[in-house]
This record gives C-alpha cells, structure tokens and sequence, in this order.
C-alpha cells in the first residue's frame, strides 16, 4: 500500500480547503473556491473578476464538438449523468480544449517570441492561440479578455509576449489574429497559473456544458447512430 | 443517422448560451453562467448566492473518498489530466456524490412526510439527508445552509417538507439530524431545479476538487497500488 | 482503509488464476482462460467450443453504433489508445449491448413463461430477446447458435424457457422471432453463467472491436464533428 | 458532419468482419476472431497458438495494481459493470501496461542494438522489456514465451535484436534480465503487428480481469476509501 497523503483538503469534521474551514468557504464565491481550491490563497478582486470572464466564456460551445457528441451518445446508449459527463471529459484530448495548454506552456517556456517562431515555423507546427476560421481582423472575445486584463491591472509579462509572438509570426509567415484561447492562456499565465492546470481549467469550465447537454439528451427516445458506410471488400 | 438538435448553445461567430450572446456571458459570474445554462434564465441576486453557497460547498472532501482514489490512481497509471479526472466523475455513482438527487427526488415525488417514512421504514431503507456520522445535535454545515436559504427569502415548501420528514423519523424511529446533503437537496429543489440535475450540480461542484488532486498526483513519483491478498486456494 | 483480498488471481512470482498457475494458464486457449477467471473452473471441450462461437458473434458490428462512435470520437479529440477504448465501453448501457444481460435475468427469475409474458405484456415492456428489424422467419445467427448449443449437448432449460417464451408471446401478441442476443442469453444461462456477468462478457467481446476502430481513426486527419443545428431562440 | 466509414466490419443482415461473413467468424475461436478483426487476416495454426499464448499471459495480476483499484473503487461507489470496467481501461496509461508497445516501438524504430542502448544510457531512461524485480538468472515466463516462438517457428529479428538490446546492456551497464514484457513485444513485433496496437492488445487481454474484479466487487457492501493523511497547515 502506499501512503495517501495531500495537502488540498481535510474531510469530515475537520473539514477545510487549503486550510481554511469548509465552514468558511460556504461564504465564498465558487470561482473563488475554485481559486482557493487550486492556489492555495484567495483572489483578490480583481483576479476574482478576470477568473471569472475566463471560466465564463467556456461553459458551452454548442453541440458539435467531439466532448458533447461523446457525452450525448454515451447518455443515448442507456446510461447515468456520471458516466455520461465522464465520457464527455474524456474527449477533451490534446486537440480539443488542448489549445489554452498548450499556449501556456508555450508562454512559459523561457524563450522569446523570435526564438519561439522560428522552432514552430522550421518544425511546420501551428501555433496555438493564434489564427482563427472567421476574424481576419480581430477576435472579439479574444479582444474583450485583453481589454479586461488592461483594465484590472493583470497584463503582464505574457500578454506582452503573446502580442510578440503574433507580430513575429505576422512577419514572418501570414497575417493571423490573437484568437481566444490565446488571450486566456496570456491572461491565466499572468494570473500565475502553472500550464500544467491549463486543461484542468477548461475542464472545470466545460463540466456544465456536459451536464446540460446530458440532461437534454435524457429526453431524446432513441439512441444516436452514424449512417457509416463500410468500405471493405 | 440521427438529428443533433439543442436549445442549450450555438458556437462559433453565433456563440450563444440559452440566447444570450457568449460575450455578455463573459461578464457574468461563473455561477450565474452555470444557473443560466442549466435553466434558460439569469439567477436573482438571492438566487446567486444561494447557488454559490451550495457549489462551494461541495469543492472538495479530503482524498479518501472513491472519486479522489479512483482519480489520483488513474493518474498515477500515467495518463493525462483529462482521462483521470473523468476517473473520478465515474466513480460518482449511486452511493457515492448520490444523495442529494435520491433526497431532491424524494422531495419531489408528491407524497406526505408521513407516507415517505412510512414507505421507507416499510422498506427498510435509510432516507438521504437525514443521519451523520459525527453530529447528534445538530449539523452546523445544514444549518449554515438552512439559516442562509431563510435569510436570502428562499426556504419554501422542500425545505418545510424535509424538516417534517425528520420529525416524522424521529417520532417513528430514532433521533437522527439534517446532514448536509438533505439541507442542499430541500434547497435546491426549494431553488426549482428538477432532481434530474440533482447529481450533475454535484459533479459540476466537485470537479474543481478532482482536478486539484489529480494535480497534485502529478508530482508522485510511483503509481498506486494495494497490498491485496490473494485468498483462493 | 477497506482490506483488499481476492479469490480471483495473484502476482508476482506466485502469479494464480483461480488458483491454477499462471505458467499453466499461458498453454490454454484465450477464451478458455477466460472461462477460468471467471467461473474458477476449466471448461470442458463442448462448453469451450460453445464459448467461443459466442464470443466470436459479438467482437464487432459496424461503426454506427454508440460505442464505436463515442470510442472513435475520444480519439479524434487527441486521445491514447485506453482512453478512446474506455469512452467506447462507457456506451454500453443499459440500451445498447445490454440486451443479453436483461433476457439472461428474465430468464433466471424462476417465473414460466406464461408469467413472464404476461407481466410484460401488463406492463408494456418489449422482451428482451425476441423481435428483429429485418428477420420475419427465422434469425439464421439464433439458429446457428441453437444448433450449435443442441449439437454439443448444451441446450437446456434456458432454452426451452426461452422458445416456450417465444411462443406464447406469439399467441398473445404478434409474430416475433427470438433474435440472436436471446440465443445468446438463453445458451449462456444454460452454461450456468449467472445473469450479473452478462454485460460483462459482451464487453469482454466487444472490446476488440472497439480496439480495431481506435486504431483506424489514428489515421484520420480531422476529429469527429457534427453539425449541430441551434434551436432555441 | 464528417463522413464515417471503416474498413473494419459491417452490420445488419450483411454484417461481416474483414469481408467474412458474421456467421463464418461465429466458427472460429475467439483469439482468431480478434487476429482476424485486427489484421485483416486469419492466423496460421502456429500464428494463432502463439497469440492464444500472450493474451492468456495478460488476463488478470492480482488486485494490487491501478487498473484493478481503480475499476474496483468505481464499482463500490455504485456504478454498473460497463461504467467500472472503463474505470480500469482508463488507469492503462504510460505507467501501467505501456510497456509492451514502449518496447515494440523501440525494436520497430530501424536502429540497432548498439544505438538503442546508448540512447537510452545517454537519456538516463530504463528500457522497456529488461530489468525484472524477483528474477535476476530468467524470468521463466519470458523464457517459455521465446521458447514457444522457437517452436512455432515465429521467432525472427525482432527477438534477435530484444536478445543483443539485452546483451549489449549487460555489458555496457548491469546484469538484467529480459522481462515477460519484452518478451511478448518481442514475438508480437516478429508476428507483424504494428506497435500501435501494443497498448490495444493489452487492454483486450485484460478486460477480462477487470469484469471478474468488478463481479467480485458487487458483492462487497462498503465503498473504498482511503485513510489519508491532510498534510496541510
């Protein structure tokens, strides 16, 4: 057996969030308890508020996505919300939802924005957090969690870096915007937060999504099917 | 193949949720997005903090529980941030995370208190929300959650209901208290959330903890095992 | 801590199936050792045949339905081999591959046939086990089953049971056949597997199929989309 | 919508597997069923002897480990066979169970032994298939899966160069054994399997343990937990 240990929470009685009574965190905004939760200190306003937009802007993002058809397919075959919301999770891959982590990670690498083109370029590797389907010009949510981060004091060293980054590549290669996973892994990694959470973030903001497209599909009859073809001999 | 239909969101340039454009989402609170998303509507200022109080609630609970186990385990296999805490959500069953749906869908079912302990005793079944381990008084977590649901002008007809049925209980059978699960599942329903949601705000509320824990896993060196003994011949 | 014991295998150096050694296990047939594990006795050679026509009947069965379009979705999502197999299991619930489970505990409820048919019929249920889509005369897979079971001496009470159930829906209701999951059951029951392992071994079938269909997606380029249409307002 | 389309298997009345009719695989053994559904091919009698051998090798360990915890832990928190198994797939990550495709990889990647050994002494990584923590003369279940791949005539480069990876390790660093590990990667790589299916393969030998766990777990009354320790302040 190995020794289970943590230094996240106590149950019970006892009961605490990184040290403070559950008691107390019943009191608390869950954005803010998620902070907490995830830190180990408290937000401050602003960080409070910048959280807030952040997890906001990825609760849901209609029903096309590989996370939602899982989530609603496993549900359709017969089954209940956990295993359902479960399925849904689990399709959050490194090419789904992956992008903010992967933008972070990126940002806090060590490397500047030069240096940082140039291995994406000559490794033929896209960039995540930059280029978007639809804006050519800008991307409005990217611009509003900037503009909020300008606003509340929170822009930093990434975002700097981040703007870099597109300039260089801008330069170098073809002119892309700032899409809205980039502005959020700017904004989180100057709010602190460790790549490694990048995922773990979407995931946490996603959750309702599945839960509301499982409670929905409770109420379709039959179970979801593909008219696939089979191209064999 | 099947329709894909929904009334919750849209993606894309067209981002909606339940008809709110997503770029005034991104100004709402966390939990308000969620009650929207749930329910079609925006949370009152009462209703806000309620919902806040229930969510924070329910972050995290130590490590011990099947959620974390099965969680922190999976990562430890070697997997990513995504499948391992999808782990966790699947062991959110029945028995586990499962109360306060059985106890919101027996607040729901129509019946007198009478006839709910009558049936139950009948039965021989234990009846969610009511029973703790530690607290023979009274719950200080049940009544936090109680005395803020009157203060807030939110106590109604579950919340009446659950009292009588533990009135009922203790009359018939044994001094028993509210736990925590029975104040949240008469409040939420209280709040008007269908029992049919009653385990994904659960879910929603606890992911935050999985992901803490599956983080903090990331810095273990070895993988989980058990010192099982093989008992057959 | 719960105390972990198992009369089911051990490891190591002293590495047991149900007691015989895993050396020993290595000179048997899969399907055999598969039998083992699970019923803690080797098969003779009519239940092993008999075992593995059952087996062989459910390894695959197109792409359309849930499970392999949940396990392939995951994998488009930028996921591991376990992780997209996993989400395909998931989607075996109670309506979708659990057809066999649901007749073997029809059939192993002690009730005659009459009793069975007349309860469903009371309670507008569909028998597990008999209807086909396409098969108004005879489902050649049941049949090959049947016969197989009949040949090898197997066919037993279950059987009957399950024709005698046919028959008198026949006369009570409408002209149906007993398909092939309830030539399954039926031939499983008669094998004396107990009801509890039915999904069981269907995932145990299925899985190869799920493996093969992650392994083809690896080579598509883009991941599983669907277009989704917004409907509300 | 994407298009979905497979080379793998169809269903209904035309249902096959690899082009054979569904009722020409219900005749053939299991593991066959699973070579034939995976390489598009059948076995040849010593083909399937030996494959027959490896997944007999793998289907269940003891109940220590994170697969078997983890579907265990799901199970006791109430969740239905499907749900649990999955649980288990889901803890095959890196760690546990990756040997055998980490090991495929390496004997399919064109470099020689010589090469393979130095890389891995330069990056300080262990390599996948030697090194066994009881064994330290043979590991008798290695040795009985080469010798059975001599005997069938199955042996070829891949367990030549498993062999010299071996020799040229104990002379360049320690004395270690090959594992069973590298032994099955071995021989799966001279049978022509891709090491992409590595993990694919492990997973199907295993489900079997996993559903007898899972079984044997139903009839425990209590949830798993874990006494951990909070080691917060």
């Amino acid at each position: 057996m190995t020794d289970w240990e943590t230094e996240i929470s106590d149950s019970g009685e006892d009961a605490v969030i990184r040290g403070t009574p559950l008691e107390e965190v019943m009191d608390m905004e869950f954005a803010d308890s998620i902070w907490l939760l995830l830190s180990g200190e408290e937000p401050s306003e602003e960080e409070s508020e910048m959280f807030n937009t952040i997890l906001s802007s990825s609760v849901d993002h209609g029903l096309g996505n590989p996370s939602t058809v899982s989530a609603r397919t496993v549900q359709s075959g017969g089954n209940d919300m956990n295993t359902s919301v479960a399925a849904g999770v689990l399709a959050l891959g490194d090419k789904h939802g992956g992008a903010i982590e992967d933008c972070m990670k990126m940002l806090q690498n060590g490397r500047t924005a030069e240096q940082i083109v140039e291995e994406y370029l000559d490794e033929g590797k896209t960039i995540s957090g930059i280029g978007h389907k639809v804006y050519s010009g800008e991307d409005p949510r990217a611009q509003k969690i900037f503009g909020k981060a300008e606003e509340l004091g929170i822009s930093g060293e990434a975002v700097d870096k981040m703007k870099e980054i597109q300039e260089v590549f801008v330069k170098e290669k073809v002119e892309l915007v700032i899409n809205v996973d980039g502005a959020i892994a700017a904004v989180m990694s100057d709010l602190g937060w460790d790549y490694r959470l990048g995922k773990g973030l979407f995931i946490i903001a996603r959750t309702p999504g599945l839960v509301a497209h499982v409670r929905e599909e409770m109420d379709e009859e039959d179970f979801r099917r593909e008219d696939g073809e089979y191209t064999g001999e």
